[in-house]
């Protein structure tokens, strides 16, 4: 068995196409051939903290994989890192143990970045003119990172409660030859921009219909919890496509999970973006269209990117 | 983070006494100290398989576990073990891991055992004159060694389906000073033993009403997922007390879920051992009565022997 350390695992992802990886995730997922039970959870409250387990396999496949993820809140007071994690890869056919990825969350970050990318470049208007990033946190970066693979615009509007924290961001992210402007009205933010992502451990509503133009795509990716919430219900009822990586985890953890318990939308008319890459939805038929991804993060993606690791390795 | 192979695990349990170990896990957990979600398993079919997934914590403790443990029953055929697994070991305040204790399935095996043994300790009838055991497999073999920490009884009567393996097992363990019979008869083995565990994957009934004789206790130990039943459910109707490790779990996947799903007992009339070790419950009140323990293996206890593996080597 194989022990793969972090500094390793970023050597490795230097030279890994992410976005062709986790799309097979997503049409592997949607096609039926994935077993991914109900995501296991662990929560704390001093201090607060959760662990999100996800499992399964591929049928056919050569690994079953289980992925830890945390978040404790508190530990950035700590100088430690909020999210923590590691993945375990075994053999589908006898449980033997491959490897274990000590990723400490960072393969999780990588393959949620590349989701939210994957949704644009499905999803979004030809034409973005404006990208919109709701958070300042290390995920906010990434999903700006990849977004940069599948959308030219470099014309970046953040939205963040914290001065220090939008200014960090806007100098880092200058350097990298973007046009970044911060902004604490979410309003303005969402006025302006037609390519929308927010990235944020909300626990309350921070977009709402009122705020979206026609013309925009949204994709969520902070509400991975039935106690998170980054879009207001309404924003779905005014979506013309809302888009998950999975019906049953979304309607359980996402932030459709509140528009679809509130009757706002029905299960049956969401689509799973597995199907689109696929092509058996078309997605986004015009520019004037509003869409809409919630996504929460699949195990299927998490094997996917153990695997591209591992074999990378061997 | 420590990373804690197989050699290093059985060294050091050699010296740990697992059995107060597991006693305490079960009273944490009866208490209501535990927090312990809904196991998460995956099932294989193409060659069969289970793995199971047990995570948790004690409120107020050191660490949160997972435990990974599977069993591939066509493996013995490509010469590997049926059983493997880890244990994950992370620090409840930060989400920092703290151990990876690789034991193949090793410690899932023994706090297993041990529980067989806490049964017997606190239900067995006072004079044990002959030990049953169902299955010729590991776990039959480790029920039988920690069964001897608690009770004097040296004559033992084994049952099992193939007669290759009963001989090996008689051949083993009469090295051990023990009196061994076998039998392919289980209505037998029944008759003659106050004492009987059931230690096999069986998927449907090996051991039923009729069969049993006033003051004999039974721990049923192989029933850990919903299509799994060594007891027929008219063992419950007949015994005088019931007592599981936890009644959320034996619900879902002991040989007590068949039984309260057909309304042969009640679930409030299952009492948890971590009860009857804290002298909440008596437990058994005379030699005549039949007393059945359904174990199916807890989370909270796989995080006691990890914690004492990891004390060890800090």
């Amino acid at each position: 068995m194989k022990i793969i350390e972090l500094n390793q695992i970023k050597k490795i992802m230097a030279s890994i196409d992410v976005i062709p990886c986790i799309e097979q995730a997503f049409v592997a997922y949607s096609k039926g051939d994935a077993v991914m039970p109900s995501v296991g959870e662990l929560i704390f409250t001093h201090p607060p903290g959760d662990v999100h387990i996800k499992y399964g396999y591929i049928r056919g496949g050569d690994y079953y994989v289980i992925k830890v993820a945390s978040g404790f809140y508190e530990n950035a007071k700590m100088d430690l890192p909020v999210n923590n994690g590691l993945m375990l890869l075994a053999d589908q056919k006898t449980g033997v143990f491959k490897a274990i990825l000590l990723d400490e969350g960072y393969l999780t970050q990588l393959r949620t970045a590349a989701a939210g990318a994957i949704a644009a470049k499905y999803l979004a208007p030809r034409v973005v003119h404006h990208i919109g990033i709701v958070g300042t946190g290390e995920q906010a970066r990434l999903q700006l990172f990849y977004l940069r693979h599948v959308v030219k615009c470099k014309k970046i509007m953040v939205w963040g409660r914290d001065d220090n924290k939008l200014l960090q961001f806007k100098n880092e992210e200058m350097f990298k030859g973007l046009e970044i402007e911060v902004t604490k009205d979410i309003s303005e933010m969402a006025f302006c921009c037609n390519l929308i992502v927010t990235a944020t451990p909300a626990s309350s509503p921070l977009l709402f219909a009122k705020d979206i133009q026609p013309g925009t795509h949204i994709t969520a990716i902070g509400a991975d919890s039935p106690h998170k919430q980054e879009l207001h219900q309404d924003v779905f009822a005014k979506a013309d496509i809302v888009a998950v990586d999975s019906v049953l985890q979304c309607i359980e953890r996402g932030d459709v999970a509140h528009a679809v318990r509130d009757d706002v939308i029905k299960q049956e008319n969401l689509i799973e973006l597995g199907s689109i890459i696929d092509g058996k939805h078309i997605g986004r038929a015009n520019d004037a269209q509003i869409t809409v991804a919630d996504l929460t993060g699949l195990a299927v993606q998490d094997l996917q990117i153990a695997k591209a690791v591992l074999n990378a390795v061997s």
